[in-house]
């Protein structure tokens, strides 16, 4: 029997162990795939922190590019019906549903299927093991949205899809952006500046990019925001004063996304708002991030929040479509600025928590 | 000179003055109103109480139907084409709209025009004066939408469309109510009874109506509650456990409206939500209605919440075809319980500020 190396998440402050699996055998509908590239994602390392909790022992790493190593015969197309053959590059949603549940089939959310099983997001402790893209080889199983990846991408620009850019796709649609609406994106790591680049091409009015790092807001303008802003350098009141007076002629603006992962900036998100302005909450995906708001100004001024986790296939299709036809315009491949083996996933966890780097990658 | 009374509003805990005022010089587009009725609604209370601020003196009431006196030559027909004439009944939209500022032409959003005038909320301080419904003449200006009432409803009947039923309409717009969907109503006055039958006509799944007061639930029912909860007679981890476990399958709720106007019940209104579920706030229309947040919740459950205030003119017109499509099947009429004349009006209010009655009307 053949094996597999991962490295494998024992709880915070512990160094990632590499572990031998088995490779499993292919059920109907399964695909077995070998890993070309993980990049770690914000939620991995809110983990790795400690911030929130996850079946341990783990296999973490769900942006993931890999080829298709072996896979149920009966499997010849992907999701959108493109030919599909042994080593083929592909990506898939980062969660496998039943579409026979209350939440699949009647409410349109397969990301909260009742059988819900979110690779990188399960322990390893049962067959098939290998379910994170920590490892050499990830499992896929029946239920996954299979997407066959354009040659023209690299791994760098593929990896990120299928968590960053399926949750901005999912976010944009379900916030609704209408031509020449001013949006105010807070936070411009991986979902923010996928953010800005998706709202360009969407025909979005102003956009302007919020962040404490300035190195971050650099590189958001080379993805198309029409504004930074370094809040430790302003007042909140000066930051208010110059989206809502200067930017916006004193109106506010129509849609705030926000994926900073700080409750703290959610009511001054809400202020920058104008009357009937909407606003998207992406980014707490941590337990009591608690905030306060006045019902009479969510009243009177028809306020719109909406909380949105994670994607359905179509998002992540979407998403990959908009990469392909869009990535000589936009420079999504140098996010990726690390890369470090299986055995360097403590290192690329150290510098991913940083915040210095978009994405940092693992290449098995 | 003609001249009309009305009953003037000089603040908190005064009584209201009987006063007279010159009827106005009909301009182009206006129309002058014999006002027939005007019920008091809960945000009349509001000022009254000294829960919100309002421009002094005023002439209260806005929920107000009546019958025209007089008006521009020029005007022939209602704002659905209907012709109209000396002497016909009408409703018309809360306020008048200019129809080409930011916020009428461009954001759909005439509720907030930025020469906003709002019948029952300006001053009467300067001509045409007569601007509330607390008085035995009203004088509408151009840029409010006039609706024909149809002979087959009483004034009763009509009366509380313009806010009421105007802003039940837009509520349910607004969040979106699919067929079959179970929902939450808190509050059951005026806007919440309108509501529960709007819902059962919409086909809604399980209407639930929360009140602290057993006659408002038990009238619930007469509206088309499938199931009714008095608040003050049940735990709140009760209440919880009745909607979510029994009464959906352990799923929660698709959608709450709260016109309770009370902050202190949303954060158990959210939790009612199933995943994916949405909240529209409608009755927190006075300030500092503080409540807290969990973004985990809200983005991990993916809720939605909406604010609305006001209406748009079509929500007025599909309100008032509404209720005379259904009036002999729901017993609007008889939510107003009580007549008081002008210089009875610190009674009316009195009692309507008891909430032992859905509406109290006043009759010139």
């Amino acid at each position: 029997m053949m094996k597999a190396k991962a490295a494998v998440f024992l709880g915070p402050g512990k160094p990632f162990k590499i572990q031998e699996f088995p490779l499993p055998e292919i059920e109907a509908g399964g695909i077995l795939v070998k890993v070309r590239m993980s990049t770690i994602c914000g939620s991995d390392v809110n983990t790795w922190q400690g911030k929130r909790d996850a079946p341990l022992p783990i296999i973490l790493g769900h942006e993931i590019v890999g080829e298709i190593k072996e896979m149920d015969k009966d499997i010849t197309q992907d999701t959108l019906g493109n030919p599909l053959s042994i080593g083929d590059r592909i990506t898939w949603t980062i969660m496998a549903s039943c579409g026979r549940c209350y939440y699949c089939a009647m409410k349109r959310l397969p990301q909260k299927c009742l059988s819900l099983y979110k690779y990188g997001h399960e322990s390893c402790q049962h067959p098939p093991y290998l379910n994170g893209g920590l490892a050499e080889y990830i499992y896929l199983r029946p239920g996954t949205a299979i997407f066959k990846i354009p040659d023209e991408l690299s791994d760098e620009e593929a990896a990120p899809l299928n968590c960053a850019m399926g949750t901005v796709m999912n976010s944009v649609e379900t916030i609704g952006v209408e031509l020449g609406d001013n949006v105010v994106i807070e936070g411009v790591g991986m979902l923010g500046i996928s953010a800005v680049a998706l709202l360009r091409e969407k025909g979005a009015g102003k956009i302007i990019a919020l962040d404490k790092n300035q190195n971050r807001l650099e590189i958001a303008k080379e993805f198309g925001a029409d504004e930074v802003i370094n809040v430790t350098q302003k007042e909140p009141a000066e930051i208010l004063s110059r989206i809502n007076k200067d930017i916006t002629c004193g109106y506010g603006i129509d849609v705030v996304i926000d994926v900073s992962g700080s409750s703290q900036v959610i009511p001054q998100g809400i202020e920058m708002l104008r009357i009937g302005g909407r606003y998207v909450l992406v980014g707490t995906t941590f337990p009591k991030a608690i905030f306060t708001l006045d019902g009479y100004v969510i009243t009177t001024k028809m306020i719109t929040i909406k909380g949105i986790h994670n994607y359905h296939a179509h998002h992540l299709a979407q998403g990959l479509c908009f990469v392909a036809r869009t990535h000589r315009k936009y420079p999504f491949g140098k996010l990726v600025t690390h890369r470090f083996n299986l055995q360097q996933v403590d290192q690329a966890f150290a510098l991913a928590s940083s915040g210095q780097s978009h994405r940092v990658a693992v290449v098995p």
